[in-house]
Formats: structure tokens, sequence, C-alpha cells
């Protein structure tokens, strides 16, 4: 249905912006290599006959006019910068899609009653600030000055780095789109699990997106000389926490579908012959149900002051972030399921653990996800990969999808 | 029975020396303030009447001549480096009482059949280069051209920095003792633990020091993406680890007086949503039982090993030192009740869970230790102390057992 080596040869072209020595991609947000990437879709935008412009926050969008230009657009889209030393497909896949799908309309003179946008939004994956979706966060309207200060590691602000690309961060807010103005966000992207190539199936429907709650755990003990402080005189903030992490391990594999990471952990003051005084380490915990995301949250709260209390620790937890899970909306995934009856492909419903831009787009507008099988379900990795076919089955999916959200 | 006045203010004088703004004291090796510190105290040995010189690994040493010059000598001391942000009595105390002990025979005229050493040893700590105990090594004999290429955080060896002072590194074994030629050493030093505060009392007899083996265990298992990564999929090597730390802690508190600490540890990724892929982290493993401490070493070891099987992750470690425990010669234990019973002091025996210099001059002579109570057991911090009367009476002890050791 599209053009896969076109579809193919585009994602190889901009594969090679940010590429790096290890084989792995780094395109960070507001970086030259973000730039040339941004420049090097926007011609091919062109190229397809597609309305092209940058809003306020970055975000790139081409823009294939409906019959009805009053009528809410329909959006596709993804992201295509990426995390330190990553893979060619997470992000990119789901924007040379969506370009290809309406270069395609274009060229079979194909008219829709609603305007279509592709989207290539800003610095989805965090990676440079530690802070992500800020593309997708501008379109909805929920992006704030303050989440502007957060800094990379040479302590330039997302602001800082705004301005120097000739964005005013005084004027994020004119990247919000109203209320209404938006009919359906639908993003493809690459599965980055196993479940569709354990199905041997090319493309799932998502029904749903696991919402990340991120904590930041501080135990507080006492510092002491590794010698001389008998067992039993310990308050060592590390044993603490090593009991707190296999708690937390514990909690979450009760659970059908929760997922709980410590990713993150720091000990202070850090001498072979010091016992720790103190702990810090990350959670990332997640569910698509929200209840019991909470409950396993709770549990893990309780067990973990308990355990500080029996070792006469102190605790504390801080929120660093915490992202609802998402619905993906019935009439989204039923397009999706409408777009591979068409072409006569056999697709299930998956989850998404990953967090996704159109988790931020959630409020503005219904929202769905095409995902297309990963190779091993590696991602975050140069060998991260998906197979010419399935990226072009995916986009031919995008394809149908579009031209059902976008008729009457 | 010595000048109480003298040494505190000479303890005081010698604190000054690298005080940091914090209160603590950082006074590292080969640095211009342990080279001010050891002008300072070549000063007092002179005014003391000793002979003084340094060796060809930068020991201090002032000699009080025996009748009997041929005779064995007696040595006593201990070093006066610190750690990063340390007390001022942790060493200073051991060096700064020797001499006062020999200044004060002289004062007093008193002969002794054997000369009698005070030694300033050179980088006891290890807190610059990551290794310790130089300049007893290097009197010991034991110190190799190899263990000077440890370096410091700027990069510069322990060769380089020698060069820097004035020191041949080719030449370090000229400051080895031929053997038989040190008849005892003892070493007086701040207890650093609470045993002789809780027993009310001012000094203990060091009957043996807990040797430190020192492990690096790395877990290797499998990095993933924390959103998109069931717990069933799992080779998580911190939560491997985490189990591993709760026997570490369970196995050492079986026993009678081994401690194990887990003072480093560093997650690779290291990512909040990315599984820890691999993980390192130091054991710190002591007893003064041989057969103990190896059969708690191999036991973890036996357990970690399990546990890495269990959960699909593999286990390497490695031996970072290892330092046999040490036994305090009962000559030298005797020589130090007998003062103690001379100057009518109550003392109980103690054993030395922190490393010392005499760790490494056991090979060379008969060796022991006199400890001084310290407030609240702290050490390697600003707020190690031992009161004025303490530590004048732990010189008065290491003065009548030098006296008893020296003579014939
Ligand atoms: N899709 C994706 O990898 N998103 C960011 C990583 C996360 O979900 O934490
Ligand atoms: N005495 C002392 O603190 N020695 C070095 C520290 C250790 O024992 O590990």
């Amino acid at each position: 249905m599209v053009n896969q080596e076109r579809l193919w040869n585009r994602l190889m072209a901009l594969g090679k912006i940010g590429k790096q020595a290890s084989g792995g991609i780094t395109r960070l947000s507001f970086t030259s290599e973000e730039r040339a990437a941004k420049d090097l879709v926007r011609q091919w935008m062109n190229d397809a006959g597609l309305e092209v412009r940058e809003d306020a926050v970055g975000n790139l969008i081409g823009r294939k006019h409906g019959t009805d230009l009053q009528a809410p657009v329909v959006m596709a889209g993804s992201h295509i910068d990426s995390v330190l030393n990553g893979g060619n497909f997470d992000g990119p896949l789901g924007v040379l899609s969506a370009l290809e799908a309406l270069q395609c309309m274009n060229e079979a003179g194909v008219e829709t009653h609603r305007s279509i946008e592709v989207v290539a939004f800003t610095d989805e994956e965090g990676a440079r600030f530690r802070f992500g979706m800020t593309g997708s966060r501008g379109m909805a309207g929920k992006l704030t000055a303050q989440e502007l200060e957060a800094t990379d590691e040479q302590g330039v602000s997302i602001a800082d780095a705004m301005r120097e690309w000739g964005f005013d961060p005084a004027r994020i807010s004119d990247a919000a789109r109203p209320q209404g103005s938006v009919h359906a966000y639908v993003e493809l992207h690459i599965e980055q699990g196993k479940i569709l190539e354990r199905a041997d199936l090319p493309v799932g429907v998502v029904t749903g997106l696991a919402g990340p709650l991120w904590l930041k755990f501080s135990v507080t003990g006492q510092a002491g000389h590794a010698g001389t402080t008998p067992m039993s005189m310990r308050h060592d903030a590390l044993v603490g926490a090593a009991e707190i992490i296999q708690v937390i391990e514990q909690e979450a594999a009760r659970q059908d579908a929760t997922v709980a990471t410590v990713g993150q952990m720091n000990l202070f003051p850090g001498g072979v012959n010091i016992i720790p005084g103190r702990v810090e380490f990350t959670l990332d915990l997640r569910d698509v149900n929200a209840q019991t995301r909470s409950a396993v949250d709770g549990d893990i709260r309780r067990l973990a002051q308990q355990i500080c209390d029996e070792r006469g620790l102190s605790l504390d937890v801080e929120t660093l972030q915490d992202i609802a899970p998402v619905h993906c909306q019935e009439d989204v995934q039923d397009a999706v399921y409408d777009a591979c009856a068409t072409l006569g492909i056999r697709t299930i419903p998956v989850v998404s653990g990953a967090g996704h831009d159109c988790m931020q787009l959630r409020d503005l507008c219904p929202v769905g996800m095409i995902f297309v099988r990963s190779k091993d379900g590696v991602s975050h990795h140069p060998d991260e990969w998906s197979s010419p076919e399935d990226c072009a089955t995916g986009a031919s999916v995008l394809y149908h999808t579009l031209l059902k959200l976008a008729s009457l």
C-alpha cells in the first residue's frame, strides 16, 4: 500500500544524523543534530506536498488540508529525538510512517474531510534535561515556565536552549491547541517489547499505556567505621535499602502487569570501609490500571517504612514524576482494527509499558497507538530493529486508520 | 608522669595543619600539608634531643640512643596523615605520645639499654591513592614498585608524588629494616570504638587486630526497558545484589565479632527507567579470627552464587585487599599490663576492628598496641575526640611500656 522502499530509505537517511562510532544514535533536543533531523524531515514534508510549520515549542508540523478546513484535525506523529546511544526506530518510525501515509494520499489524489497533520514532537525522551515529552506537553497546553528551568549536565536550561535555537520561552502557550480542535491523535511506534514477536504478528492495537510513577527514596541511618562498629550497633542505610528493593520486586511480581524498577542508587559517604549513612534510590512503578498501581505504591511505602522502623532508619519518599495510565479510546482502536481488516492483517490488542507523547495529548483529544513488532524487544540500544516489511505494514495500517478517522 | 599540657598543645598545634572550614582535617600524603606536619614534628623531635632522619619512603624517625647501640631497637609511633575531613587524634596521638615519652626520658636523664625510635609513618590512611600503610609496608620491606603505580583522582601516581617531594621510587628498598633489627613495635592509637567508654576506662590493651578482606562483587544480568519488560522476564542485577547484601549482613551477624560492610555500589547503565544490567559493590569483611573470617567469606560467596544462579545472573568476585588478622605478642601485651600496674591504672583487653601500621610490621618484629578511649567511638570525622587526661594517661602507659621493652 505505502512505498516500503521510500519509507525505509528515509529511516536509514535520518539514522545517519547523530550516529555514534558505537553504532547508536544520539540526537538530543535543541542540538545541531536535532536541528539537522528536523530540517531533513521538513524537506520531505515539502516534497510530500504538505504545508509545513514549526510551533512555539519546536514541534514540526506538516498539514494535508481536508475538504472542511473548519473541522477538528486528525493528527499522527511521534518524535525524532533519541536517548543517548539509542536506536533508529523509537520515534522516527512514527513520524516517517505518518509522512509516508500523507504523501501516498497526495500522490493518489485522495481527499479527506478533515485535515491531517503529521507532527514530530520536540524532546519526547527527556534524555538531555531529564524532563521529557516537552513538545506534546506544549501542544496540550500543560508545559509550564518552571518546567523549562530543568537543566542539562552543563547547566543549560530548556529555556536557555530554546532561546539559543530561536524560540521564545515566554511564548510556549502559543503552541497549545484549543480544546475541540483535534479530532484524534494516533501514534505508530515500535513495541519495545516481545509480545508481537512471540505472537508472530507485525502490528498490534494498543489498548492503553501504563503510567509511570517515579519516586526517589532516601533512607537515612548512621555512617560509621566498617572495622569498629559491631553488627548489632549499626544503622546501615544500605542494608535497609536492600530489603526495600526486595519488597519492591515482590509487591510488583504479585500483580498481573505491574512493573517496578530501581534504576539509580547512590551511597553516602561511599567509602569501602564506611557504613553507608544514607542511600538514595529511584523507583519507576507502572501499571495500566491506576488502582493497581496506587495499591502497590501504598504497599511498598508501608512495608518500606516498617523496614526502616525496625532498623532505626528514617525514610523519605519524594515524587519525581506521576503520569496517570492512559486508556486508548475505542473509536481510535476501532479505526485501527478496521484498517487491519481492510489490509487482511491479523492483529491483537497490546498494552504499552513505555511512555509516549500521546500521554500528554490525552486531555486534548481521543488518542490511540499502533505498535510495530520489535526484534527481541530491544529498544534504547543500537540493536533496536524492525524489518522493512513490518515498518511498511505498520505504515499501511496507519494510512487506513487516518483515512477512516479523517472521513466524515 | 608525662607532660599533659605539652602533649595536648602539640596535638592542637598539629591539628591546625590541613584544617578545613568544616572543622575537619585533610592531610593527605605527599602534599604541602603533610610536609608541613612532618616539618613541625621534626622540629619537636629535635627539641626532644632525638636524632632525626627521614627514610626512603618518607617515614619520619626520631631516635633516642640506648646504651647498647648494637641491640635491636624498640619502636613506637603511628601516622600523621588523615582521611578527607577527618579527626585530630587518629594517628597524631600515637606519634606525639611516643615523642612525649622519649622527651620525658631525656629530660629525666633516663637511659635505656636499647635505642628507642619514634616513627611517623607515611600514608597510613590511603585516602589519596586508595592504597595505604605505604610507610609501614616500606619499612617491613613489603612495598613493591607496582604498588607505587596506584593513582589519585588527578591521575598522579604514588611514584610521581614521591619524586615531586624529593624521594626516589627506585630506592624504596632502602627503607626496609633487616630482620632481627627491631625488638618490638608498640603503637598507641585512639580506640575508634565504644568498648572503653562503656567500660569507663581510659586505656585498653590490644590483643589482636581484625584483618580486612576487601572484595569487589560484580553481578551481571540484563539491562532492559523499565516499562516494557515484565517482572517474570527480568534478570535484574540490582535485585540480585540486594539479596546478596541481606545475606552478607546475616552471615556476619551470626558470628561473635565478624563485621561486614558494603560501602560502595555502582549501577549500570544507571537510568531511572532502565533495569540495571550490572551492579558492582565492595565488601569489607573483618574478624580477628582468620578461620572465622574465611568461613564467613566462603559462606557469603556460596550463597551469593546460589542467588545469582536462581536469578539467571552471573557473579564475579575480585579480591581488592587481603590483610590477615594480627595477634599482638604476649611479651608486648605484658609490657603494657605492667605499665598500667605501675601507674595503678585499671585496664582491659580489647580487639582492634580498624587496621593500623602494626599490621605491616608484624613480619618484622613482635607488635602490640595501646588504645585510648574515644568519645562516642567516633572516628574519621571532625567530632573525633579523646580528653587531654586520657591522652596523657595513654602516653604515660606508653612511657612505661617503652622503658620495659627497651630494658635488658
Ligand atoms: N517509548 C519510550 O521508550 N519512552 C520513554 C521511556 C519510558 O517509558 O520511560
Ligand atoms: N585506623 C583506621 O581507621 N584505619 C584505616 C581504616 C580501616 O581500618 O579500614
